[in-house]
């Protein structure tokens, strides 16, 4: 047992309307009771921010949510700082989902080790987190990609879509990321390798999806419904995978995507798949064999947007449920 | 060459607008000129009305249509009549695709022999037919049928519905028909072996497959489109698969199947794949060895509902369309 704590959290206040405002959100030191009996104590050094979470706190993630009052959701790379497990000795670092505060208590079965030798510990929340077990299970489960193969990938830059686009590549296929602005256009031509780049805002998606993909699209990972999800329908290559795994224009309020026509996947002879990356993690040691080489001879590209503090995660989840991040969202809460 | 020949034709006059009327359609007996060198002269003796018709006469069939003016197309059962070709001898029985009417002329190329031994020709428009292949993709290529799934076949005494509930049923699965009326509840339970019959007019569907399938469907052949579409879609058990294969609320006219939302793929961690028959003809060899011996042995239930003469195809084809048809829909044109 040990003595109270002081512990910074950010709690939910009002479940968003439409895309989130950083006033949803309030920043308050709560007390961390005594650890109880078989309870490990973990300090948060990187916390992970996904699309997820907006669902979470919408109350609605896979029949699952969060109440006001509640802190935050959240994937977290964490530092043991007590402990009476000699397999979870203190210092050792972990993963694990405890969500937006400093401190928190988990059993030994929520904790899970980061992998030695990593470049650096913020890696397990892309590379090894659930970006990167997503894009794994899109890519190489489900869609099975490989050489010759035309794909697509909007939120292009982001967790997923970065991992998701470097898997393609090593694969042999051509690689087209949908995204906006100068910035994450050239992060995603120049930092992530992409083939080609489609500007959503400046460009008319289906014209330039035409024009890099004259022969149609083979593989399309979808991350943010219609109408892009339609308008990629449209230009599938016939057999074309569609990998169906976030819908972030629903997440943010009332649009309701609707997809396209069904006789669309049917003149497209399409195979439409829906992902829960949750349903991977048995086939997690599969994913970290291929990856953690991969990541600790830096041939994946984590393409981290990193904030500082506890306090810039209100305004940095906003920030990517407006589109607006230039990379995986990860908020560095402690060292 | 040979002498021209009076062929009774059933032409289209206009397009449908909704469901067909039989004055869409006229009879008409034209002139069958004379037969060019190379081609095979072939009577007529069984046509096959199946609801893809519906869209070539709408002209959107794959991008596929007729005009008012031509013969309206369709599957046959035919024999030869005159032939210079020894491998296409007079008297033999053959499959080919020259619609509604008396005679027709046709390269070798459009020819598929007819396996002897069938207990009738018309079998091959219904077993070995375009049903078959389509019930055989859809469950055994496609869907993987085994042992202890839940299938789900609207439309089921229909040509498709009723080889498709039976590849089920062989393959250790439970059953489950979507159909209307006292008839064909009957043909469906004791006829075609179906475990379970819902009656789309008289029950509340999501109700009566909750009932019957209280874990959730694993399979659903769809052959219609929304709303049946969505509702089964919402008691897809986790991992379902479902096949797209048909839309006869769309063919009938403006109405515009959506589809469930991506959201429900996704929950669902469903895989939904678009079926066309056409693109399973390379693989006719494998099914036909498959389905042969069956419908020597008597093992498949062909179900067909024939009507008599080629005069008998438009009213034929209105009632497939209305929904009112109790199995296979043949047109006995000749013997």
């Amino acid at each position: 047992m040990t003595e109270n704590r002081d512990n910074e959290s950010v709690i939910l206040t009002q479940r968003p309307d439409g895309v989130p405002s950083p006033d949803n959100f309030a920043f308050e030191v709560r007390s961390l009771g005594p650890r109880a009996a078989g309870m490990i104590r973990c300090q948060t050094l990187f916390l992970s921010l996904d699309p997820y979470i907006r669902s979470v706190i919408a109350g609605n993630h896979l029949g699952h949510g969060i109440d006001t009052g509640d802190v935050v959701p959240g994937e977290v790379v964490a530092r043991i700082i007590e402990s009476d497990d000699q397999k979870w000795p203190v210092g050792m670092l972990v993963r694990c989902h405890s969500g937006w505060q400093q401190f928190c208590d988990q059993p030994a079965e929520g904790l899970s080790q980061i992998p030695q030798a990593l470049s650096r510990p913020s890696l397990t929340l892309s590379i090894l987190g659930m970006p990167g077990l997503t894009a794994w299970a899109g890519m190489v489960s489900i869609a099975n990609v490989h050489e010759g193969d035309v794909v697509v990938i909007p939120a292009a830059v982001g967790g997923v879509g970065a991992m998701a686009a470097q898997l393609a590549r090593r694969a042999g296929a051509t690689t087209i990321a949908i995204t906006s602005g100068a910035d994450k256009r050239r992060i995603a031509l120049e930092t992530l390798g992409y083939d080609h780049c489609i500007d959503r805002v400046d460009q008319d998606l289906a014209e330039a999806l035409a024009a890099v993909a004259p022969q149609g699209v083979s593989v399309y990972f979808d991350l943010v419904g219609d109408p892009t999800l339609t308008t990629v329908a449209q230009q599938l290559a016939i057999g074309g995978r569609v990998v169906l795994c976030g819908l972030i224009k629903d997440y943010n309020g009332n649009h309701k995507t609707m997809g396209p026509h069904p006789g669309l996947w049917i003149t497209k002879r399409a195979t439409v798949s829906g992902l829960v990356v949750y349903d991977y993690e048995p086939q997690r040691a599969a994913f970290e064999q291929e990856f953690i080489p991969l990541a600790e001879a830096g041939d994946l590209v984590a393409n981290e947007e990193i904030h500082e503090g506890l306090a810039s995660a209100p305004e940095a989840f906003c920030r990517l449920m407006r589109g607006d991040n230039t990379g995986k969202v990860v908020v560095h809460v402690d060292s």
